[in-house]
């Protein structure tokens, strides 16, 4: 797909928080806010969301990129990630989220899709948390954000802006 | 959700070619190939995957950034978006791909869920397609194609590599 966020997926398991990397998130309503993520069946992450019907979707900064890749190696099953961030609850109480990351969507299942080897889950979003340390005058700051971009096998930083959004395409003129 | 990727969404609509930018589309499943993308359900893509069953992602490089926002201010209700790429069908005959973007993957709807405004599309990929200009000795080349991530209302480039995925995370220690 070119270009995707480099997200970490946080759950409960077994009561204990667990993050997993994740490339393959995006937007799946915008009324009411909804998110959807691929997961495999076999990770932790899967079990996590089936015994709570919750989940998080923590935005990653290039700041936690060594963090971030580590619960993208490293199964749940193996390996306590429950310290790699400080963690903290929403109003789900069940889906854990990562204090460090700049951005943190607490979601609630809406639906799943079992699409094969992964389940596509449709997360309703209960609320968004941004860290004060990333914004400016109460906006979101994208130079304080620096998120990570995964494309081809790396993670990236954002390069220099092309061009404006519902503006550049006024220039374009039929043939 | 940070950075996103920038893609066009093609459909027959009518039996002619339309093209609409979205920013939310990812990937679904591995095994068997799947992508999803939410679409506006009031959208002439919607009404042309309802038509068809079918859906192209073409995946832009900045050199189309301007052909590219134009199809996402644009409605194909009131403009003919047909010509805006040169166009070209697969085997799945009615789901038209923009032979100027480096990436054209070809897709049948497996399953679709009501979001709300959106319906989020999951499509089972036919085949992928790759243009040689994106290309060096057979394989993608990244530079060349040179992909717009859309983040904040603007497109951007791809900025410098961070880390190695699958790598990097070797280096953490537990505190």
């Amino acid at each position: 797909m070119g270009v995707m966020p480099a997200v970490l997926v946080g759950t409960n398991v077994k009561g204990k928080p667990n993050f997993m990397t994740a490339a393959w998130s995006t937007v799946a309503c915008m009324a009411p806010p909804m998110v959807c993520v691929a997961i495999n069946h076999a990770r932790q992450t899967a079990k996590g969301i089936g015994e709570n019907g919750t989940f998080s979707l923590n935005i990653a900064s290039t700041k936690q990129v060594t963090e971030t890749d580590y619960c993208g190696i490293v199964t749940g099953s193996h390996e306590d990630k429950s310290k790699v961030f400080s963690t903290f609850y929403g109003k789900l109480k069940t889906a854990p989220m990562a204090s460090e990351c700049p951005v943190n969507i607490e979601c609630k299942v809406y639906k799943s899709v079992d699409c094969g080897s992964h389940e596509l889950y449709i997360g309703e979003i209960s609320e968004v948390y941004m860290s004060k340390d990333y914004t400016k005058d109460g906006s979101p700051d994208l130079s304080k954000i620096d998120p990570i971009v995964y494309s081809a096998g790396s993670y990236w930083q954002l390069g220099k802006p092309v061009a404006k959004a519902f503006s550049e395409g006024k220039k374009y003129k039929k043939k």
